[in-house]
């Protein structure tokens, strides 16, 4: 029992869900995506999740439903305790939701951050299989990374390693989330990077495409909009510089970049190598990969797979 | 046998080399300190080395003698094959130093580099007794570090970790010896110390004290200096930068600053802490010890003992 019933995987974003039924192998075997309400309660979020993992195996035999669910959240997590430390866009502090939502679906729920669930698919399925010091950096929304060392995720302290996105690369430049000016995410995010675009083509004789995100800016550089393309490599110089660092830190054997914007920034990885290595440290002598995620889109919804093995 | 004997230590610096016989306690029991020859060739030093350490040892009875030796070296060091990497002030590469003081010496020699071995007698007999996870930086001529993860020296992949003193504090800002710009180095070493003084000096009434070292700023700032103590602060402010970058990323329990400049500047460590921890995400959830080495000076030497352990 259990070994062959597939993995119970929640992938609960801001601004999407995704629950799903995953093999061994990280095969995704059905699942659902839906919109996640605006800035849910505790209460909320349970009952979303409930109903979404109800229409999920409405159909599935008893027998053939998982034993255990996995769970990301978009923020810092004790996953050892199940708990939501702080899930930002929510006004989230310290809520128990592993227990909560246990007791909702009646089955044992392991939860962590996003992008510590990102990093283990990576590990299982990607292309850190095998690889015991890496580092994965996410670029979406928001700029994460997690940090694996002797084969293991390290957690930190406080269970809030892999902060990469708050490094400042430019004293005094654009407003960050987090408060201050000019860290990487201010930098490099989806949203930055969509900013950017609009900086560059202000006052300039052709606007910018309304409404335009960074899928947008990848487009016009695709269509042959200079502006876009200068942004782009700017973006990759800023990102090379962010992974010098970590390089010189830590010293990986690999670094791998994951997440949505890097869907479409993959084609600016020479670009970004160069940067890298152009403030690496003895560069010659170290041995770095920098690749390109091999899990892709479902990332986290694979890590939560994986959360919910024994 | 051996059980007893003292262990053998040799920090050869870039300026002093220091030989010792260390009991397993960490104290010093006899030593010898003399100056490095300038720019010593491989042979040289073998030579200088097995000449310091026949005098240490000219009057221990052969069986009161270590067995073996530990060997610190000022740069990058491959520890498993006894090699050197580089010495820059040398222009050293790849000088497999243990084998051929070992031939000298007759005796085996483990060798790494001083960073590292500080670390180790940290972890060994200084402030971080006991702890799994911190972050060692080591402020003297240049700027360093070390990464403990799990209980364990971090080497990275080259062997190359913890290149703390390379991160790019200032885009543009004063040279660093490894060819950028702005870097930790530039800001906090002691020569940058002493240039950053100078600096605000410069068009003064008053000039600074001549041949001014880092020394003579923390000098002139306990003799009321206001233009030292200024400088001081600013490099207590970009010392906190950088320890919150390292704190963001790896989610220490501790950070231990070390190093013959921390030796003067740890009355600034609770300005050091305010700047960290204002660029600290989620602040209030780490639980980050930050503090001053319980080694200082002698650190090199008993991270060269350890070294010679069996």
């Amino acid at each position: 029992v259990g070994g062959t019933a597939p993995l119970g995987a929640i992938d609960f974003g801001g601004t999407k869900t995704a629950v799903a039924l995953v093999d061994a192998q990280g095969r995704v075997l059905r699942r659902l995506r839906l919109d996640t309400p605006a800035r849910p309660t505790p209460e909320q979020a349970v009952e979303h999740l409930g109903r979404a993992w109800e229409a999920l195996v409405a159909d599935v035999p008893a027998a053939d439903r998982p034993v255990r669910v996995g769970l990301t959240v978009p923020g810092p997590a004790d996953a050892g305790a199940g708990i939501v430390r702080r899930a930002f866009d929510w006004g989230w502090r310290d809520v128990p939701l592993g227990a909560l939502l246990a007791r909702r679906l009646g089955l044992p729920v392991r939860l962590d951050n996003d992008v510590n669930a990102c990093c283990l698919a990576e590990m299982r399925f990607g292309v850190a299989a095998g690889v015991r010091d890496f580092v994965w950096l996410q670029l979406s929304t928001g700029v994460g990374g997690a940090i694996v060392c002797g084969g293991q995720l390290h957690p930190g302290a406080a269970g809030l390693a892999g902060e990469v996105g708050h490094m400042v690369l430019e004293e005094g430049g654009p407003p960050c989330a987090c408060g201050h000016r000019g860290c990487l995410e201010a930098l490099v995010s989806g949203p930055a990077i969509a900013r950017r675009y609009a900086e560059a083509c202000a006052g300039g004789a052709t606007p910018p495409p309304a409404g335009g995100d960074a899928q947008g800016v990848f487009r016009a550089a695709q269509a042959g909009d200079t502006r876009a393309a200068a942004v782009l490599d700017g973006v990759a110089r800023d990102l090379g510089r962010a992974v010098a660092f970590v390089a010189n830190l830590l010293d990986p054997e690999l670094v791998v970049l994951g997440g949505g914007v890097m869907e479409s920034l993959h084609p600016w990885l020479p670009a970004i190598r160069r940067a890298a290595l152009e403030r690496m440290l003895e560069a010659d002598h170290r041995r770095l990969r920098l690749e390109r995620s091999g899990v892709g889109y479902d990332a986290a919804l694979l890590g939560a797979a994986l959360l919910a093995e024994g």
